[in-house]
């Protein structure tokens, strides 16, 4: 069934790839590092991204966009920011090529930029250098913008989704008039990232805040939402930074408040990427492929007519139509695959590209006034009598959906441990046996000691910590935090 | 009324730039020649797009996303097009930025790529290298690609909209079996393009070739629709290529046909970009800034309650919320401006901003029993009825996008001269008078004499022309083709 794909267990990166290519989500692009999202793999970023861009909506957001191209000048204002991207920007430092008689096209030398330009890795500089234009007041107050766009950041080493030297994210980038409106905001967005994830990917996730060591550069602080991936790895799927007053003073950005003075404004900025679909592959995905929450699949329905000619053609389509435009107009995403290939070379490529819903119907299946329904999530199969399928169908995704959220709940709580003992978090770590909980004393030195020990990070301090009576899983001092450690993406 | 925006007839590029940037559509970013979309203008340009990715959508076409980073040696595989982008080509040169005692931070120069990257101006030599991977056989044609990106063309006068280093824009990328197929896709796109002015933006276009001068670089042919703006000079507002087998023979993409025979493959591109907001500024802008076409307008109503204290905000509340309930429950897109500003304050603004119609409501209206509706594009106000009013604003709304259009059709004949000498010709285009229709010869050298002399260029070949018994206004030589002349943007 799973012909050409790796077996998750024998080797599950190589797993990863063949379904990333083989269900058609994406391909490797000529410069290292960047990635070809294919039409199938666009048409579920899209849905990811029209879900969160109408939640955000909602909340009073509205969408800008501001340039791919950043001075250099700009990323060095924040100190922390320029060491966090420093090492992974693409310069651009030419603005012409011209045609040389030896060497063929080459860049032209004369066009050298005065000051060199980056593409934007984040656009927190270019953002509140622009906010420092816009924002005089506190009747300018709050400021909340978001922006769908391209971000640059250098890779070695490449893995589609989860790694690329360019991806495609939202990023906002909110202002405010004060501390708490500010922790307000980032704790908002936390909880529709929370909400995108367990509702709409179906991936369970803890809410928290990352370490000082694995906050983003430039924030007071990072909350994020982490999940498990099915080789028990964590994924960061999304964070949510509270920037302080960090890049109002890089920037100069006060206002005036209601009593008439100037402070400077308080910062969020938040984001989600594509590494998103890289989560749906590995937290659902099994031997056969790709299994795709309803919530976000291209099609939810694949109806696979099973026929010999054209005459049986034209009978199954008489009696298909009536069914799939009711279920259209229930919004339902339906693909009918008329194609000339054998019913089980289609059953099995819609089972590699996850669709959650195939119908499956012949002339057999019409005498008996009934079609073939078959659950991807379990691979379960019923006939489902004709007049019940149009009210059935949307019944079904949405067990489909709960299905696959309790799975991956029941799979992370099934590979989560809560340690007292070093020896057993490091004997737990090296079986790869997924989350950790446990004391930390709160030390960056305790838990480099662990990462270059186990290569086992800190991945949360979740919201609902309980560091009572805990101690350090390592140095065995009183706990300031219960976390998860994990190895991760 | 117009406060702080230049008179059209003074100055009108300086009429633009005000109307741009008071009305809050965009700003200028920090590297020379960039844009920042503002929310408002952005809103304006999700609606554009979101027009006409549902009309690829059903026509058949899907969304991919390709890399930004194209390797420089790919632009030069194909002569004309390389000649063409070579001038205004961003060019990365390096990946890291590193601290350097005396200059700050500066370009690591041990992280020179070996071989440059540029980012793309457009996409057809990066996908053309993809489509060698995914087409073999007639089976995998067409391709109807399309994707949603931001290109870079370095720039060294901008206008905000018109011509700015980066822009936004949709590029469909298609590959065909055969020659006619392709020449249908492109004049499909064409089709859908005249649409999307006409039916969206209310800008009647011309819709026709571009002579070989003027023709995408790297293609066979460009078809175009061009409008007229309120100074009488012409747009391209979009662009649809037959690029033949250029991009395949110079990738190598055959494919293996139904008779068994290797051929290279047909090709279409096409775009649309950020420019039809510039369009739609200088298609219906008047002296008090924008008019927007009900059907991609942010707003299409605004409310200003006309209040003195929060009883009377209470007041209005209750009886207006109802009403647009009903309205928003019929897709109107409805903004309520509760600002303390004086009403004048905000008419200014809304004018300003385009909204197409205004609905003022106080507490003298709420006794009538009515509300004051202003149409934006003719300054009319009446007093409707609370009853009729749901039913009238969807009607006011069908008006004010038929008159926009009606209006600057009407300007575009009024200015639109079908001329037989060139001592005329010429007096035309110094006054700056629009559109010449005339003879041509066909002849390039006659094309680069005219723009020489005049700075007019052939606009396009209508679809429509009537070359016989004309004479090419220059050389008086029988004409090949009847053609529009006009200064451009």
């Amino acid at each position: 069934m799973s012909k050409g794909i790796t077996s998750q267990t024998k080797d599950y990166a190589a797993w990863y790839t063949d379904v990333v290519v083989k269900a058609g989500l994406a391909d490797y692009g000529p410069v290292k590092g960047t990635m070809v999202i294919k039409p199938y793999g666009f048409a579920l970023w899209e849905l990811i991204k029209d879900s969160f861009d109408q939640m955000i909506k909602e909340t009073g957001h509205v969408n800008a966009y501001f340039p791919l191209f950043i001075p250099k000048s700009f990323l060095a204002k924040e100190a922390d920011h320029i060491e966090g991207f420093a090492k992974e920007c693409a310069v651009v430092t030419h603005t012409r090529l011209k045609s040389d008689k030896d060497k063929g096209i080459i860049v032209d030398p004369d066009s050298r930029l005065e000051e060199e330009v980056i593409v934007r890795p984040t656009s927190e500089t270019v953002i509140w250098s622009m906010y420092k234009k816009w924002i005089q007041s506190y009747r300018d107050l709050p400021l909340l913008i978001n922006q769908w766009a391209n971000v640059v950041r250098w890779e070695m080493r490449t893995r589609l989704f989860l790694r690329t030297t360019e991806f495609l994210w939202q990023e906002g980038h909110t202002a405010h008039a004060s501390s708490e409106e500010a922790e307000k905001e980032t704790l908002l967005i936390l909880e529709l990232y929370r909400k995108l994830a367990e509702d709409y990917l179906a991936i369970p996730v803890h809410t928290g805040l990352k370490s000082e060591s694995e906050k983003f550069a430039g924030a007071d602080y990072t909350y994020c939402i982490e999940a498990m991936m099915k080789d028990k790895r964590a994924l960061q799927a999304g964070t949510s930074h509270n920037l302080g007053q960090n890049f109002a003073k890089a920037f100069g950005v006060t206002f005036q408040s209601k009593d008439n003075k100037d402070e400077f404004v308080y910062a969020t900025s938040w984001g989600v990427s594509t590494r998103l679909v890289g989560g749906v592959i590995m937290a659902h995905g099994d031997e056969k492929g790709l299994r795709l929450p309803p919530n976000i699949a291209p099609y939810q329905v694949v109806v696979i007519p099973i026929f010999k000619n054209d005459d049986e053609i034209k009978i199954i389509k008489e009696y298909i139509d009536p069914i799939l435009s009711e279920l259209k107009a229930k919004q339902i995403r339906i693909h009918e695959d008329w194609r000339k290939e054998s019913p089980g070379y289609k059953f099995n490529e819609w089972e590699m590209k996850g669709a959650p819903l195939r119908l499956e119907i012949g002339l057999r299946d019409i005498e008996k006034n009934s079609t073939m329904v078959a659950r991807r999530d379990n691979g379960e199969k019923q006939q489902v009598n004709k007049n019940e399928l149009v009210a059935q169908v949307p019944i079904l995704l949405d067990q489909i959906q709960q299905a696959l959220f309790s799975q991956a709940l029941k799979f992370r709580d099934d590979n989560t441990y809560s340690v007292t003992s070093y020896d057993e978090f490091k004997d737990l770590i090296k079986k790869n046996s997924g989350f950790i909980k446990c004391g930390w004393d709160g030390d960056a030195k305790t838990e480099q000691a662990i990462k270059d020990e186990t290569k086992a990070t800190i991945r949360v301090i979740p919201i609902n910590e309980n560091p009572k009576d805990l101690l350090c899983i390592y140095s065995g001092k009183p706990a300031k935090h219960e976390v998860i450690f994990a190895k991760a993406y």
